[in-house]
C-alpha cells in the first residue's frame, strides 16, 4: 500500500505540474504563493482516492486525473485560508512557514481564492486530457461545489472557528467533522465513481465508504494532534487542545477516540462488501487508521 | 433605460433570493454574512448584462438567469475579500459597514469563499430552471472560472494591491483594469451570448463590446472616487488617491480620464454595429458613462 501511495503521489504531482501556472507567470507573486502551498509536500490522499475509486469502478485513472487535481487544489486553498491570522493563525504547516507568513496575508487570501477558482477551471476545461462527457462533468462540478461550499467544507470551518473555546458537545462536533473534512473526502471518492460511470448501487457503496473514511480521517487527525511531536506534525503539537478546539479526544478521551476511528474504518470497509477489486480502497482505509505522519 | 435597469435589478434580486440559502440556515452566521453582502443594494449591472446579452443574442433571459446570479455571487465575493484589512481595509461599502466589520474577519473570509463556490454550484445545478444543455453549461463555467481566477479578476486584484504606492505606469494600470474589472464584465456579456447559442461572429462582437465596456467601467469608477462626495460613494471619498492606488486619473488627470471613458464607450457601441436589436446593450453602455452613483 505504501508503494501504491508513493506512486500515486508522484503521478498526481506530475499532473498538477501540468495544470498549474508556470513559475514566473504574471502575477508572479500570486503564482509563486499558489505553487508554494500546492507543492508543499502534501500526501495527496484525496486525489489518490479519486483515482482509486475510478479504478474500482472499472474506469481509467487517466480520465479522472483532472478531477483528482481539482480536489487537491480545493484542499490546498482550504489549508491556506484556515491558517490565516483571522482563522487558526498558524505559522507553520508541514514544517515550513504558512502561505501568509511567507507571502503576506493579502497574497495568501488571493492565492486561496485563485486555487479554488482554478479547480473549477480545470474541471470545465474541455481541452483536458479526459474522455469524460459534458453531462458527467457537470455532475462532478456540482458535487465538488456542494462538498466545498457552505453546504460542506466552508460550513464546517465556520462552525469550527465559531465553536473554539466553547463547551464541547457531540452534535456540534459531528457537524464539524461531517462538513469540514468528511464532505471533501466523500466527494473525492464519488468523483472517481462518476468519472467511471459507476451505477447507482456502486455510487451508494462509494458514498458510504467515503463518508465513514472522512469521519475516521478527522478523528485520527485529532488524535495525532495530541500524540505526535511538533516535529512529526510540522506544526505546533497540541495546538488544537491549547486553542480549545472541539475534537473527538477532547470530548471522549484518547482511548474512546481510537476505538471510534477503528469502528469507522470497519464501517467504511464493510460498505464495499459487495464491490469487486476493492483492495486499493480498503488498503487506503487501513492506511488512514494506522498512519503516523 | 433607468426603468429597464430598475426592473432588471428587481428580477435579479428575486432570482438570487431563490438561489441563496434561507436566513437562519446553518451555519446561521455564515449564511447571514453571505446574504448581508449579496443583498446590500448592488446595482446588479453584471447580471443585467448577462440577461441583456442573452436577449440580444435571440435567447430567453430566463434561461440565462442562473448565470446572471452566478456572476453577481462572484462579484460580491470579490468585494468582501477586497475590503478585508489585509487588502483595501475598507470599513464602509454602500453606506453600511463592510462584511468583516459587521461579522468579523473569519466569517467574512468564509462568506466570500462560500459565495464563490455557490456560483459554481448554481451554474452546474441540473435541477435549475434553465434549458441550457450540459455542453454549453461547461463552456459557461469555464469562461467564468477563467475570468474570475488568476488569469482574470484575482490576478488583477493581486497587481492592484501590490502596486499601491508605487509610481503609476500605463502597462501596470492596463493590466489591473483589464483583469480586475474588465474580465468579469466581458465574461458577463459572453455568458449571455453562450446561453443563447450565439454564433461566432456575434460572440466576437459581444467580446469586444464587453471588453471596452469593462475598461470604461473602471475608468469611470476611478473618476467617481475623486469627484463624488463620501455620501454619494457610500465609502470614503478619494480613498483610492490617499492610498496611492494606480488609477487612470492619477496617471493622466481627470480631463483625459473623462475623454478616455467616452472613447471606450464609443468603441463598445461600435463593436455592435452589425448586431440587430442591440438597444439595451448600447443603452447600458451610455448609462455606464453617465452614471452618478
Amino acid at each position: 500500500m505504501r508503494e501504491y501511495l508513493d506512486q500515486g503521489r508522484k503521478t498526481v504531482d506530475d499532473a498538477l505540474e501540468e495544470l498549474m501556472p508556470r513559475e514566473g507567470s504574471r502575477p508572479s507573486d500570486l503564482v509563486a504563493a499558489m505553487r508554494y502551498s500546492l507543492f508543499a509536500g502534501g500526501k495527496r490522499i484525496r486525489p489518490i482516492l479519486v483515482l482509486a475509486a475510478a479504478e474500482v469502478a472499472g474506469g481509467n485513472a487517466r480520465d479522472a486525473m483532472f478531477a483528482a487535481c481539482a480536489v487537491e487544489m480545493v484542499h490546498t486553498y482550504s489549508l491556506i485560508h484556515d491558517d490565516l491570522p483571522a482563522m487558526d493563525d498558524d505559522d507553520y504547516r508541514r514544517g515550513v512557514p504558512t502561505c501568509h507568513r511567507k507571502f503576506g496575508e493579502a497574497t495568501a487570501i488571493l492565492a486561496g481564492d485563485a486555487l479554488l477558482t482554478l479547480a473549477f477551471d480545470v474541471l470545465s476545461d474541455s481541452g483536458s486530457d479526459s474522455n469524460i462527457v459534458a453531462k458527467v462533468r457537470i455532475m462532478m462540478i456540482h458535487e465538488l461545489a456542494r462538498a466545498a461550499g457552505w453546504t460542506g467544507m466552508v460550513g464546517g470551518q465556520q462552525v469550527d472557528v465559531a465553536s473554539e473555546g466553547t463547551e464541547p458537545d457531540l452534535p456540534t462536533l459531528q457537524y464539524i467533522h461531517t462538513h469540514k473534512t468528511g464532505a471533501m473526502i466523500r466527494c473525492s471518492v464519488l468523483l472517481g465513481g462518476f468519472a467511471s460511470n459507476a451505477d447507482d448501487a456502486l455510487i451508494n457503496s462509494l458514498r458510504t465508504y467515503g463518508e465513514r473514511l472522512g469521519l475516521a480521517f478527522q478523528v485520527v487527525d485529532d488524535i495525532l494532534d495530541i500524540t505526535s511531536t511538533t516535529e512529526e506534525l510540522g506544526k505546533d503539537q497540541g495546538s488544537d487542545a491549547s486553542r480549545g478546539k472541539m475534537t473527538y479526544p477532547a470530548l471522549f478521551g484518547l482511548e474512546e477516540a481510537r476505538e471510534r476511528a477503528a469502528e469507522l474504518i470497519h464501517e467504511a470497509k464493510t460498505a464495499l462488501i459487495s464491490v469487486s477489486n476493492k483492495d486499493r480502497l480498503t488498503g487506503i482505509a487501513d492506511f488512514v487508521l494506522k498512519r503516523r505522519l
